[in-house]
């Protein structure tokens, strides 16, 4: 029981942030996120490159100006010399600072939660996960959609056979809200600039969602991709609509549609999953149901908070009773939570609660990597398969 | 207004069905679209090839036995020949008799109604074109989920420009009814059966409505195809899943998803289209409703019988007050209606309500089959782009 | 089975209709309904008591001329003494014409199928009520909602013990198309009119389904009730919404609104009932899905069509499979085809299928005005508990 | 701007809780809504009256334990005398407490955030609305729900006449998780302990939010109330079920249905508003969508997070973008963070934003226990009309 673990432990973790200033979108979602369970508390923070926000940041977030940094290599040193320095860090920078960051406080065995996608590359993320192993310190990913407590719920039915052998698996993320380019480049998000993940960032940015979500759900990974891309939005730099096919083991076939600009759609992360003995079903926009259809029996919806009826795991990830909605920044906070979990736990030298341990990590860095690669090679060979 | 053709015409149109006896699904199915208003009698019938399932479906027809026929070549030539002869025939048998069947009628000047898929292959389909233009009567197929009110007021608004430039389109149609292969082999349906439409008959059966969908809500059709199809049920001969993602002039991208075994999905029509004004979204198992969202507005839901508020055509297709669900017959029933008066105002020599000429024909039945077959050529060269 | 009936009496009933002509909404309704199982042919009637109208109505519903008269009673007489004359007609005139007219078919032993409300009031119901016990022609009321598969299966579900014992009933309708009063009184519905039902009209015209919903599907009625009325339209001179608190038997509760000014509303019609093992809930403007939760068991969907699962009266009430939405028509047509195969089966002596009679009749004719009745006393009495 | 408020302001309020301890279920929601936004730091408790609880308590919730207080006024007078004592309480003991336990802290302008409902009757209320009135500290009630996005919405497209002039009003709280009597009573939750609040304590339990849901989001309340009340539960003692109709000035109408026992019903608090002009619905179940009717339109679906088309007020309570659902601790979290930037604000001495002022305080608490005590009357009277 978790609570044992941090009145054990007896103070939250001392927390800091590189990146997630207040220009930052991310930043103050990973802040709600933190707090909730009180297992953190934001001690230090590298929260821009840039003086000035680095400044307000650090004000507004109650950071004492002498633990607030504008490099992430000299916030690592200066926390790690200190006797209450930083425990654990969050990386929520562009992805293309995402391996140095990371890699600047596992070094010192501070632990890291970093934003996906891992890195901006294969080679990087092989690199970074290297890095994860020899380091003592624990490493997660911040793949939110995966906390909330029905998605889980599908991962256990999944795999506990629920819906037999799965057949087809579909996971989009068709999302409408980027429908104009800026004319002034210089004020384009990074996702919208080639030069920070290539003219592929959509499967970087939101692809690295879908096929963890795939992934984390299902158990396993498409042996082959086909991906088709274009740009839709005047004036784009890169891709912002992308189509892909899956192949997976046994002619087992599957989809993918990821968008930044199908008008009027508000977010579009859902997934189905078939297989010969039932089906399961979600849409992030309405989290608290999945509904799962066994062969031959009318359509259930299991809902959260059912602690008598879930899942170990899917009741692990229920903080409220049935039909109090959870919502995104509690599903975001299980891997706060679980991660901090598995920090306190191995520092008490307690047996962790295997329900902690779901939050993805290197490993899953390293597949998204993949992915994206082969969709890359698959679109510039003109929509040919490619193996992973 | 239509009341009044049917009143000056002074009686229903003489009807008759080659196929759709007691043994068929969709045969009752006709009949129940055909009665709704009133505008068809049946009189004559070519209900099986077997004599027997021919007498028993002629009772429950309550068929004159003289008017009952084991031979639809012999049906067309006795009743081209009465004075009271047919003057309309459905032609609901398998996809291979359908070019024949049809043939027979409209070379004696008879109209026909013809299920989908027109015919068993391009070539075939390309002939009957041909009889149809040189023929006096009128020729239409039962696609019949375009008669639904809210497909044919996405229709009138796309054509409007209510979404502005289609960018996006999807069309699915992922059911989940046939999980097992039946082992006795002389008890399958032609469906599963590939010396009917071949091994990619699924693109017949179902593809042919998905890709009549998006031709007749947005008014175009793909440039090329990408196809990967799958059998996933154990002793099956025949594809049961296809993967096929769509390309438009311009760079523009969809996808379709056809499958007989998606298990749990009870019908899975469905389609979801985003231009750059807005978008449109609609699923066949909830027809009354149709999603508009304009860009940068709350999503509406347009619904049916509002006779006020909805187009031209979508009130044209309502029987129905706001709030009582038309259903699936009466949106066959529209093709029956629609159909008949066409038939019947050209007999009366009135100008033709324009509404009524959205029923899909040969024109659509041959865009069908060359779909169909670029599908089958992309999937047998492992997944190419290939042109309709 | 039905069809076999059919076959065996080897044509469809003479069918006439009292009301339903141009001028009336309802009418086509009616027919949409009687023709969807061609088990009616529309052979007579009185359409309208307007000349012109009634001439107008039989041209376009393609009457002999002969056979088109502006009186029931002259209908009756000249029908009754025909070889071929009407067997089954539908009465749907106002409500204060419904007793005289049913009696003048009864009479002549010809079956009535007539709308709801049986009659303007209690009184007259209870003489018509007397008047089908002597007759030999079967008595019907159109309750057409009863029609629903999603209904029936309900009712079959609460009688088989699906949900336990009763304890809380909703059943309300809460449309909201009424929103203006016509300032020309001569152009006013009559149900806006006092003199048709009183003041209360309301509760005839729409509460006559909602009390109906609840006898049908629970199999009882409230014991007392407790009434408010009000009439919120400027310048109407009805109620025009109500609201009534049921008590049934053992101190167990329900409740019911009413109102034709809902703004936004299109249909209203909804229940749900809560047992001590389990709920069920339907609402009109999604009718083929039935929510039944089990308790402590998560929600599940009946669905139509699934003949395999539902119940038998569920099942027989279905002409379509899964997924294939049956709509409002095929619900009203579903007691058209009941009431046909109750005059068919007992003319050709058969024993008759159980589920063709759960067709709303005189009983529940009263049964709604003695509600009707109470609550009027209830809300004049200042909304006191009055008994039925 | 808020941010700006507590980076004035430096750090966040010292806070203390009186119940909440590890055996409420309430006291860890409100250290997860308290948590979020980083205002409140938890530094005394009392947290519950038995020791070993209290200390229990202390240890999960990281207090020192020489701030863990097992008596209100223990903890009131020794925070009141220290120079970090505590600034803001949250009270969520059972109701019979909340009197005096605030008005511990009030008058040492100590301020309190109070559960629902506010007293455990109308005297106590009264005298406890004195207190505030005279206290220098701040006072609210955390009406949880009244925090969500679309709740607030409502209000404030109400205020604005979005709807025009409202004409029926329903809010319902029909919940189904205690079907089931404890036998020992003992271990009964205090709402089925007549002793607490008396039989009646469902409408203090949940009728509180529905009628302070009407209050807020349609500023008004109704004049007279009628209400009949039942146990449907063998071996309780109170009433676990209840109808209440209402009554608002000028003729216009509502009703309320308040359960604890509508089995399979997961939570069930929802609103419908009719005015001439437009309709909105909610449902707590579904909580980011508010449905916006105007009269004459499609249903328009309002969901948070849209920033550019909410109402000030709508937009001030989202913390995310829109299709990322806030859920049930976030809107509880909008009362804290409302109540921390008024006391802030206030002590800073700085113009308020005005959204901020929408947290419900001792008036409505007054107003909630005038409508508990007029439904009592009614019901005792046998179901009679009663004035607020």
């Amino acid at each position: 029981m978790s609570y044992d673990l941090l009145a054990d432990f007896g103070r939250p973790l001392r927390w800091g942030m590189v990146g997630g200033g207040t220009d930052s979108l991310i930043g103050e979602t990973h802040r709600l996120a933190a707090r909730v369970d009180g297992r953190y508390q934001l001690v230090t923070g590298c929260l821009s490159y840039d003086p000035a926000i680095a400044k307000r940041s650090a004000e507004v977030c109650l950071l004492e100006p002498s633990r607030s940094y504008t490099s992430f290599e000299a916030m690592a040193e200066a926390e790690a010399n200190r006797e209450d320095g930083v425990e654990v860090v969050t990386v929520c920078t562009p992805p293309h600072l995402h391996a140095a960051a990371s890699e600047a406080f596992l070094k010192r065995d501070i632990a890291v939660l970093c934003e996906k996608p891992m890195t901006k590359n294969l080679a990087e993320a092989r690199a970074l996960k290297e890095t994860v192993d020899s380091s003592q310190a624990k490493f997660a990913l911040t793949h939110c959609y995966t906390g909330y407590p029905m998605v889980r719920e599908a991962r256990a039915l999944i795999s506990s056979g629920a819906i037999g052998a799965i057949r087809q698996i579909e996971c989009d993320f068709v999302s409408g809200p980027f429908l104009d380019e800026n004319p002034d480049r210089s004020k384009r998000h990074w996702r919208f600039l080639p030069e920070y993940m290539g003219t592929a960032s959509i499967l970087g940015e939101i692809g690295a969602h879908a096929i963890n979500m795939i992934s984390y759900t299902c158990g396993e990974l498409p042996q082959s991709v086909l991906a088709k891309m274009v740009t839709l939005t005047p004036g784009r730099e890169v891709a912002d609509d992308a189509q892909i096919l899956l192949q997976f083991p046994g002619n087992r076939i599957g989809r993918m549609w990821l968008s930044f600009v199908a008008t009027g759609s508000e977010h579009g992360l859902a997934f189905r999953v078939f297989g010969d003995k039932g089906s399961l079903q979600w849409r992030q926009e309405q989290p608290e149901q999945l509904i799962h259809t066994p062969r031959g029996e009318y359509a259930r919806t299991i809902t959260s908070g059912h602690l008598d009826r879930l899942t170990p795991l899917g009741a692990h990830s229920c903080r409220l009773r049935e039909g109090h909605p959870e919502g995104y920044v509690l599903a975001f906070a299980n891997l706060y939570r679980d991660f901090a979990d598995q920090i306190i736990g191995s520092r008490l030298g307690v047996a962790l609660n295997p329900h902690v341990s779901t939050v993805p990590g290197a490993d899953e860095g390293v597949e998204t990597l993949r992915f994206f690669e082969a969709c890359v090679r698959s679109n510039d060979a003109g929509s040919t398969w490619q193996n992973l």
